[in-house]
């Protein structure tokens, strides 16, 4: 948490559950990735958090867009964003949807099947496209499956069949899975990437671009990566296997920029055992699962909380949301501790929920409404 | 697909994704219900759909309310239902919240724990209050964790206490997960229910009220029960286990009265495949996890689908929704085949779709809006 949110919410004590976010600390990770990956041009991914504030702060800075929805290209134009800096990176749009973005001035497109290369091809003539290809996302803590992605073969044929249809054959993107904690799945896809450049240039379609998606990981509970280490091993993996002759390289981070500039306060609802000799503690929270928090789905992302009482003697406890579903329990397999005073009524702070939290909430499950959010 | 539906569709043809809902088939819903168990005063379970016209229309027919938070209180107030009839049936609750209930009338309340009870008595003094314990769930398609409830023994403690908190020791509840395909677990939970209220007419607590929670199952993909069979056979079981005192006997019916009473349309967006030679072929909708079908998590919920191009040739597919997530899959291991002729632009209805769709929609993931609702 920054010392402006924590000033924050010592001061203005807001109504929970809410966000708060640090566009500041946006600023910074923007600029410490920039340089990480100082050949990389950074197409922020909007679905991590659309919030105006952040898309003009980023504008600002010179950062460009990749939107999943037409919907999403709009709030970047909103804020500022010149739609050419927007790559319309969904591989599932509906063609009057590309042929929207088309009429606002995005000329870049993804794709990963010839339907949608057609359909590309008839709503946005002469667009650049990029092909996303399959690659391995082992270490990811929020993996990929198939759902996007094809065979690298398919992915050369359709390249091939871009241009027939008029289109500029761009590039090929990848994703090795979000908050990917190792850098091999980088190098592996790189070199996977550079072997359909080559076959490509011998079939006369000379490619310009590697697009290697998002998934730059955020400390939660464990230790991870640092952000350099990772942009070095990228950019050997370049070296290595495009030589000199790089290629333009876009990166898609979401969850980079916005993760640790946000904080979640909660209140702690009720604090219960389910037996009288039940060593387990039940803390409800006021925000749960379908209130934002969907990526404790699976405890697959581990939230790190801070409560009035840390420091004093913890136990162990199952942590769940405020709605009557049982699917909406946070934690229950992953040891979480919280301290023994904590009690109904109490402030507890989520760290690092600046990503992925305020566009997942639902409108109105159990009655509830979606968390506030605050930008400062 | 009721007839009424089936009709606005055709004449209207709606934007995707959308519910229709037809708030005839709800009422008849309520009296078949209520002719299986007689004996059951109905607390509609406002959860599985808040809309103002079900909420209007059960007023009209006479049912209560289980309310899962004071939001959706105050949506039963609002729709002209008296406060009296509505019960707090949540037992994760704000003191305040509690308060607010009362304050607008509200008598009944749900617990689990001490800590919950002595809010209830501090905020709502003099209330009746139920308490939920623990039953087995076999057999529910959609089951539940122990989120909910508490060990008999912890109950019979807890509705002592609550007499000498000043508050109405009124019943016991228990929930046999939703989507309950089995009588059995209802007929295990009746005879422990009915085992508290001995020993509690022992310790001088009489109780009055046994409240069977919902999960009454809805036809989707399977064929499951009929109504009448699964009120025989508690209405067996409460003569057995209380014989001729039978107890004031209250259901949360939320999905049984609205499911089949609702139908999503959703346009296809794209058909794939991964490789050339796939079989399976990808569908993608406009609706997705993300957008509403939140049950289809680990495919428990399995909806049928109706296409144009139904009784032609099929195959094997994965369908997922709009979003860049791949999460937002909705049954990839559950052998769906869908048409061969199957493309973007078709429009799909996926059928039984009134219960728990509308509130589960996010805001605003990926920049989609929540789908439009129909109610006719």
């Amino acid at each position: 948490m920054t010392q402006k949110v924590a000033r924050y919410l010592a001061e203005t004590s807001p109504a929970t559950p809410c966000l708060v976010m640090d566009v500041d600390r946006v600023e910074q990770n923007f600029q410490r990735l920039q340089a990480a990956l100082p050949n990389a041009r950074i197409y922020y991914a909007v679905k991590a958090n659309p919030a105006a504030p952040i898309l003009e702060r980023l504008t600002g800075l010179g950062s460009f867009f990749d939107a999943a929805s037409w919907q999403e290209v709009q709030m970047c134009i909103a804020a500022g964003a010149a739609a050419e800096h927007v790559s319309y990176g969904n591989t599932i749009k509906k063609e009057r949807d590309i042929a929207a973005a088309y009429a606002a001035g995005v000329r870049m497109f993804a794709f990963d099947s010839e339907p949608e290369l057609r359909k590309i091809a008839r709503a946005a003539p002469g667009s650049r496209v990029y092909c996303r290809i399959f690659v391995e996302n082992e270490g990811a803590e929020w993996p990929l499956s198939k759902k996007f992605g094809c065979e690298a073969d398919m992915a050369k044929r359709l390249m091939v069949l871009a241009g027939e249809l008029g289109l500029d054959a761009y590039g090929i993107s990848f994703h090795v899975g979000s908050q990917q904690t190792s850098s091999a799945p980088y190098r592996s896809a790189i070199a996977k990437v550079a072997m359909v450049f080559t076959d490509l240039a011998a079939a006369g379609v000379k490619l310009r671009m590697v697009n290697l998606g998002g998934g730059y990981p955020v400390r939660y509970k464990s230790e991870v990566p640092e952000i350099e280490e990772i942009g070095a091993a990228v950019m050997g993996a370049f070296a290595q296997h495009f030589g000199n002759d790089l290629p333009e390289i876009v990166i898609e981070p979401g969850r980079f920029l916005v993760a640790d500039a946000g904080t979640v306060c909660t209140e702690v609802v009720l604090v219960s055992r389910k037996g009288e000799a039940d060593p387990v503690r039940w803390v409800y929270l006021d925000i749960g699962r379908f209130g934002g928090l969907a990526e404790t789905e699976g405890e697959a992302i581990r939230y790190t909380l801070r409560t009035p009482h840390d420091g004093t003697a913890d136990g162990p406890v199952t942590i769940a949301g405020p709605t009557c579903d049982s699917v909406d329990t946070l934690y229950e397999k992953s040891n979480y501790r919280l301290p023994m005073a904590l009690t109904d009524g109490d402030r507890i702070e989520i760290l690092s929920t600046g990503a992925y939290v305020t566009t997942y909430a639902s409108q109105k499950f159990n009655g509830f409404t979606p968390l506030e959010e605050h930008y400062i």
